[in-house]
């Protein structure tokens, strides 16, 4: 599969003549797109798109819980319910159908950990960033409210959906596992919606959404045991602001510097290892052979 | 992403240049359909698809009760069945494939409420809407009758696949979650067959009916625990006139209230606020400014 | 979404001007396809992938079985295991990437009853229905016959994954969901595979082998706890002919006539009421108007 | 849907006027690519991308292990947990979405198996399979290595996701379910890239890296209480690595030589039965007929 590609590289030449457009930096500031209706389109389909994330993943989880807890339940089944593998698809599943529907409108973010590594890639100007972040946060809070207002009993008693470090692990393996787990999202966003895609490679066609909600479904699966994973500061943070608990908010910096360290991380693998800004700025390896 | 969908915004202009076609609003009544082949097969085509989806999803409701019920059952594992992941990915994937076999017979609406929310939005005319939510409606009955046929005493022993709501959530909440449970769907069906998508978002191909699936997947892993899981009122109904219980009929209004009210928010959502309706008779803020 | 289908339709004007092109009817008995390397390729490449179906599939369950044994099992978890809705995905995901490898070379059939009601549909030769049946069988002996090798004890502990009649279920219950079932297979077959999509559907990208998966997979979740799910004569077949047990035989006729009639209709309401291969006959409705 | 193909084979006539291209078989050693930037780019790729293959799927394991077992667990329910069905996704939807986002830098190997199934029928050179298994068993140890950091204890006490016989199969059982697991996945790679796709199947279109996660996903579900299922040399060398337990090296052969006779059957038959290499060598049949 590799060998085509190769090909094409060579065809090209010393990446002088591409066959794909990369889009100009974003400005940091740019004060045209303050006066569209679309900018202002694309703050409240991140609000509302995460309004729903948060409804549907938290009722999701509280709905587990109650499911699965013993002490409570003598009637249902303690078995059969949705289990950690539907909290897991819950999450990826939304993530898909939200990209999928905002991402003509906004870019289809509804995370602040992928909005903060697509500004660092200059995806989005500052502005934009930090406007979607308010959103996204706001939508969070929303979303979880509407839980709440619906079930307050419950959500009270089964832990709100909010992130916190589970018993015997400590904060340095949690930070570690919102890095890594951030990383293979923010990567998979930087993949899915690279420029170089559409042109190069005809036996890969660019399904975005889909590989990307995968990758938040796999990365609860495998850290849902031990922070419940965030992976996307604004929902643990509109989860930790309804559900206002000391352990919550005492572990909630874990889930705003573990994921921005992620896609700092991710963002810099893509742009300068994997599309090789630097490389092509010091001259490629083949012009010095 | 956002950025490029701007910048393709920009280059249109005021919006006088588009890149894609809106079709013209469908009237109220239209009396050339009437006389087509191709609407009768329409009607034929949603009746037949909403009995499938109620047989598939109502013989794995019921199978999943008499797997999880301990009184009764002594020799299989009372884990192990389905679960309710599994009920949920019935309905969803249901969903994925009749969408995908009858959208271009009928346009794979299988729902009223999704036939109410185009309908609103002149996609449909009133006649087609009307008969195709008979058509569903009776499609639901003949689905359900199949699976009582086939195993009369599990069916009523098992609550026959019926919405109701459940022990500890009051009217209000019932109606909150259809509401909410409904929107998702039919916002869903809107972004998926958006005629501006196709001109558009070339990173975002159009794959319409594995998220509208998914959108009905992961309305029911969050509901499920609250009311079964309406969002579609034929299903709601079908299975009411099937199971005929009291409890049933009683909570039956919310089935179809709840989803009719979803169903107008995101046609409103979507023509008004996302693709700007209201600004556009206004004249845009870019040509104010 | 109808709309515009209905506008293509109008703009064709009385099936004359069409935008597609339909294969001619398949010759019963084509002597020419028996001299060709690619016929005997296809009939290799379908035994192959029965074979593989099987037995993924068979191992599964087995390993479910084992699983959830709770005289036997004393040490591993009774829960965890694949459950149902495990079984399901195998028989699904299965059939999802057979189609998909194999689609290019025989068709992607893996079952007679696909074979059979494409046959009818004339997309296939006699002849060569005859001999990918055979093929298919042949293979699915010797899928099971790998599982037996592996596993032997647990294998014949365990029902060697046969179809039967599970307790509880009658003849006609056990035969009517056979039709349904595969019905619903077969269908989603037919609609993939319809020429008419191509040039039709542009927001309904065909995306044949998914779908066609997840139809399996629907009917694995609603019918595992009647018939243990056939669908497929030659899966029933070759779990018989390697288990070889009374029961098994008994039931046997039941995953051959009743997968053949749901065939027989599925092709019938393709073609005579979607395609409305009638009323073409007779002139359409519009044209006598 | 086998008809339309045959059409078009015989358009072509006698396989002289193909459709399609077939590129040149890689050389053995090929300097030129030694000296590109991107061979080093896809050394990298394939180091990260199989580092968290294994850093997700291990830690996913080591949590299943944790939620299920009964003699430590009191508090946390023993059902509920991802289950061998969540494992089985970890696996499957990891190379889902790193098939999916190292396609275009690396050909998305991530498994040495593939990397000598690629290799055999010419597809990449002798020095890039080789380097691509280096960096492919380093970025397994390290994944592992991250996982037993972030959790030692239960890292230890459970297996640290190490590939072993389990109780009850011997040697031979476990090298065939290696072997036929394998060919699953291998066959898989060869259909979904095979440049004869491109140009003849309209109505299959390529979406690679789905169905490849898909066959990683189904030989999970099928081999997970045999072996564990390796079917990737790497993985299995990686936990055993850091595992680094007696019987776990013990069997370590069998998840070396089991998956490199698996890939190699499954590039001979996709070279010479379904390619018909052989057949072309020798003239086709019909030009002898």
């Amino acid at each position: 599969m590799a060998k085509d590609v190769e090909i094409a590289e060579q065809a090209g030449g010393e990446f002088s003549a591409k066959d794909y457009q990369d889009p100009p930096p974003a400005p940091l500031i740019d004060a045209e797109e303050l006066i569209q209706w679309s900018f202002y389109r694309a703050l409240i389909a991140e609000f509302i798109a995460t309004l729903l994330f948060l409804y549907v993943t938290v009722l999701t989880v509280i709905g587990y819980n109650v499911q699965t807890d013993r002490t409570k339940n003598t009637v249902d089944p303690d078995c059969g319910g949705v289990g950690v593998l539907g909290i897991a698809w819950a999450f990826g599943g939304m993530i898909f159908i939200l990209v999928y529907c905002t991402a003509g409108i906004s870019g289809g973010h509804i995370n602040p950990a992928v909005t903060f590594g697509l500004f660092l890639a200059r995806k989005v100007s500052l502005i934009r960033a930090v406007l979607y972040m308010v959103a996204q946060c706001l939508g969070a809070i929303c979303g979880c409210g509407f839980v709440k207002a619906f079930q307050k009993s419950y959500y009270n008693d089964y832990g709100g959906g909010a992130n916190q470090l589970h018993q015997g692990y400590n904060k340095g393996t949690g930070l570690g596992a919102e890095i890594i787990g951030t990383f293979v999202l923010v990567y998979t966003v930087f993949s899915a919606t690279d420029p170089k895609r559409n042109a190069r490679d005809s036996h890969v066609p660019v399904l975005a959404p889909l590989p990307i909600g995968f990758a938040v479904f796999m990365v609860h699966l495998a850290t849902i045991p031990i922070t419940g994973t965030g992976i996307n500061p604004a929902r643990s943070f509109g989860a930790a602001v309804i559900y206002n608990n000391d352990k919550a908010w005492d572990d909630q910096w874990i889930f705003w510097v573990g994921p921005f360290i992620g896609a700092a991380v991710a963002a810099f693998y893509h742009q300068y290892i994997l599309r090789a800004a630097a490389i092509k700025a010091l001259g490629s390896f083949r012009s010095n052979a």
